[in-house]
């Protein structure tokens, strides 16, 4: 039996999945790749620390060149995290001919470019499947399954966490605060949850995934996202009673030769397949113009779902049969270039939820700005004044841009019985 | 630009849809195969028929030998179905070296391991994508991205035709006669539809995908199979009372190194993501011990979805780099080698709706059978008796073996109430 050397840059989280897996499937992996993988260094900060796996003390080294000069370790697997060192680690790995796998997405919606052109120039191989939505092959589904199609849209839920605070939102009727309480209880929300809820850990995915659907390169700044901070529970009941669920969704679709790119809670069918992905599982739309809909499902962050994408990452180096010296056909990033189409030229429908004064007239005049900005409204709900003489008024648009929602809210603003727009969400039917 | 010349067997719905891609899609599978393709001959039954795409006749041959003697042509795709000739077609082509793909899952079901031996001994590459759920990159999922898991079960809906008629019963509330007519009307059943209805053509998928998920020799046979003919509305509405829906599924699982293989109507809890799975669409459920929970939903059928599957394959051996003279590794048939269960010992929860005679007693005297069979029973309707009467029983049962139950069904056909056992159904929960 052939064996091979790769080393671990990393032995947090994933790198501990990663560790777990490569014991216990043993056989299996022997069997499928035709290789014994054998674990020869694994780069930590520091050696004496506690760890979710119990690690022989001498594969540990706290000296990246260590790793970087043993000519015996073929492949690096990067599951530290961040840009940097992370980025240099793997620039210089390239340079030596080792094999890169990575589950960085930060680093790939970021710097992808950079790392991609220099593993090609290289001949090196660069594999990153959990890099997005963890377990689920959709860099795989997009890379080598749907290579016969020209893709229109993607799009999903592809963070856990969000997913897992709307489900409880939606099921239990807690506040957005309880439900971020017990997601950072059952560990699925950091301790500063900045980044999955204000749709960064979103964005940085949506980047990766639109530049491999679409063969072109993304600038991350161009992907327009909000967070889900200020949906509520109102907001939610809502939803339900338009028959809509409210998820996170990671949007991109071309139209006309431009992209649209965006991150923002969304309001879906409840009989999507997208409304029924509960807790922190993730799925990926993907729409073809052979395949039609496509819909990949599964855990999209853990430390043996992650670990599984980047245990497969190596095996595929492993039945490559790539030889050191020469190259490998990979999907280049930059195959076409595509315009990324501006916030205000985007079309959607819209639900905007606002508090008004309780004073006569207060409907007429709110729908006479949707009116005059070429607007039609679909439905308008609204509820009885409180003590304070505060009204609701939920309205629901037909399809327009967001250019004259932007206006329209500008306006609503002008009008003296305005008292605040609590909130704008956009409603999607994905046809 | 380099140029590969590529032959069709077969210019049926599958064959047309791999010609329409090729066409509409041609810049996007240059730019990813780095070929240009072009299909130099097609093998037809007759020159002179009318179809759904319009091909020069020069390309039209009837004749095999003439693919087969031309070494110019460096790929068949083989979309004509059935055993004969197929077979021996696929065979002589991989004696002249030609790569192969194939979208005939009666074939692979049958006679697969001869011919993934075949292609393996001359180092030609066989792709067979299409052959299960048309568009949904299933086969690739299994052989390519989890390779780092142990796989522990898979299940899902794999025949369109079925998951169409249980749709329309669901939510129209037609009878089977009336959806399958339908379904006939839309061309999702064929005019003779024994082999969708009786889950022959599940059988076949899941045949395959067993053999790949666990690396080992399916005999077609030892697969069990029920059909759907015999769900009523009534089971439908029953099912909804319980919480549960009516699928056909294929199922497959490891316990004990054993291995349990059976489709048949399946009732599963209204909440599992595959009860939202309707219509003509496809899913398949897949556990692997690392990457947990994944499912794959797509199109099952039709001519552009299958194509792009096969589309898929043809850039595939494009993009191996593969050389004509030399092997590449494939995932082995007959890694291991596993026990087909019996049924007698599959474990399950059973839904068992009987008519009875309305006499005193009835319902005890029937709970005593199920209780001598040490079967205990999670709930029990019985509704009120009809002009001839005659009065329904429903009996849901916790986990026990089919072994229990058939014996258990025997002896209530020896009590004088009992009418008829309408119907049985297996529940899955899928834990």
């Amino acid at each position: 039996m052939r064996k091979i050397k790769i080393a671990l840059l990393g032995l947090g989280n994933v790198g501990s999945g990663v560790w777990k897996i490569l014991k216990a499937n043993n056989e299996e992996i022997k069997k499928r790749s035709g290789y014994k993988v054998e674990i020869a260094k694994i780069l930590v900060r520091e050696k004496s620390k506690e760890r979710a796996v119990e690690v022989p003390e001498k594969l540990l080294t706290t000296d990246f060149n260590e790793i970087l000069q043993d000519d015996s370790i073929k492949i690096i697997v990067e599951v530290m995290g961040g840009i940097n060192p992370a980025k240099n680690y793997i620039l210089s790995s390239i340079k030596k001919k080792k094999h890169i796998v990575t589950a960085n997405k930060m680093l790939l919606a970021t710097e992808g470019d950079e790392l991609f052109k220099a593993a090609d120039e290289l001949g090196v191989m660069f594999q990153y499947e959990a890099s997005v939505a963890g377990g689920i092959p959709i860099i795989s589904g997009i890379n080598d399954s749907l290579t016969a199609n020209k893709i229109e849209q993607l799009y999903g839920i592809v963070n856990g966490t969000t997913n897992y605070i709307l489900t409880k939102m939606q099921f239990e009727g807690m506040s957005f605060e309880e439900a971020l309480k017990k997601a950072q209880e059952k560990g699925y929300a950091e301790a500063d949850p900045t980044s999955d809820l204000e749709g960064f850990d979103a964005q940085y995915k949506l980047a990766i995934l639109s530049s491999l659907a679409f063969g072109t390169k993304i600038d991350i700044g161009s992907v327009y996202r909000a967070g889900l901070s200020n949906i509520t529970s109102e907001d939610i009941s809502y939803a339900k009673q338009f028959g809509y669920v409210i998820k996170l969704l990671a949007i991109v679709k071309e139209i006309n030769k431009e992209l649209e790119i965006r991150v923002h809670p969304t309001m879906i069918p409840e009989t999507h397949p997208l409304a029924n992905v509960y807790d922190s599982f993730n799925a990926v739309f993907v729409k073809g113009n052979a395949v039609g809909d496509l819909m990949f499902y599964g855990r999209g962050a853990g430390d043996l779902p992650t670990g599984s994408a980047v245990v497969g990452d190596i095996i595929t180096i492993l039945r490559s049969n790539v030889d050191i010296e020469n190259g490998i056909p990979v999907v280049k990033n930059n195959l076409w270039h595509k315009k990324i189409r501006k916030r205000e030229d985007i079309e959607s429908r819209y639900y905007i939820r606002t508090t008004v004064k309780d004073l006569p007239g207060v409907l007429g005049d709110i729908t006479t700005v949707f009116g005059e900005n070429n607007i039609s409204l679909k439905s308008v709900i609204q509820k009885g004044s409180d003590e304070e003489h505060l009204v609701t008024i939920v309205l629901v648009t037909h399809k327009t841009k967001e250019g004259s929602i932007i206006k329209t809210i500008d306006e609503l603003y002008e009008l003296k019985e305005i008292h605040k727009v609590d909130n704008i969400i956009r409603i999607e039917k994905f046809k």
